[in-house]
């Protein structure tokens, strides 16, 4: 069995953000020679995520104005957590949402993926150096 | 270490569905040989989802109520990600609540589950034909 | 390849709680002897959910709140998996925004994590004993 790691570092410059990874982790892919099995992505913060969806800005307006309605950032003192000196409860509500990870089947050394997927960062609490976790077990 | 990969087509008769795709799941690890390892189950389409819970009609009903609430498909308008013509944004959110994928342990040469898990299908832009993928790794 | 498999159990006192199982499954780790590799870490009930966030009472409060207000567990009647003579509709709803599993890096025989990393047992229909499996792949 072989095993690959890399981590994928990102600074985004507004609080809320979405960065298409998928590129970087097909580069992982080519690296690890991986022909056959899966592939892990995962934020290693706990207020961003690893999704899939569509590389579309419309839909990422709406997941951030969703996600904004269902987990407000303001007022800062409606949540507990903030109470500790944070301000990003919020951002650990909505990573919830969007999830922390994503399994990706690896079949003839390529990301085995129907037409319209596409991975993302999502940053929900940014502005500050923050990493994904990249690792693929397979042969 | 051995690999199995199958499609699972799908096109179900209204806009929102769930089928129980357990069984073909379980064809599938029959069909792999694999005795020890894990099973990837995910949406190649991205409004629509892979998910455990209970095959239980009422629970089905709520799912798709409370969905609906969270994520009205009406008014189109609402959604930038409809200016493009499309009118499935609220399908792309609904699948991000619902999840991608599911990871299934492999145990004896069955799906190690607990009483009640079974795996289904969650359709949010139906009426055509959309696949999921089983990615079998192990031994 | 190795492979390793436990049960953890688990009795909450209350509906709600949520308990950090991070040191737990970090033993499994040790007494699986996989250097590289993969760990699924599920729930294998359907009204609980297995998930990787902050260990931080005050956050804790501020997701049992939101939950509660996402999917109320009163009253009883609006869900109509309830009708079956159930009580826990909101359970099967909460334990889906917050995930059935995770999926977790293994590298040099440690859980590659993140600085803020851990993993909790969520419940939301305690009170009676529970089980989260986790499976180990690698070499």
């Amino acid at each position: 069995m072989k095993s690959f790691r890399k981590e994928l570092w990102f600074n985004t410059p507004m609080r809320l953000g979405f960065v298409n990874i998928t590129a970087q982790v097909e580069d992982c892919l080519r690296d690890s020679g991986v022909k056959e099995g899966m592939a892990l992505i995962n934020a290693m913060h706990i207020t961003a995520s690893v999704f899939i969806n569509d590389d579309e800005a419309g839909l990422h307006q709406d997941y951030a104005a969703w996600l904004e309605k269902l987990a407000p950032h303001e007022p800062i003192k409606q949540y507990r957590h903030n109470d500790t000196g944070e301000d990003n409860a919020d951002a650990h509500i909505k990573r919830q949402v969007m999830g922390r990870e994503v399994v990706v089947a690896i079949t003839g050394g390529k990301l085995d993926f129907g037409p319209w997927e596409q991975i993302f960062y999502g940053e929900f609490d940014g502005r500050r150096k923050k990493r994904v976790l990249v690792k693929i077990i397979g042969e």
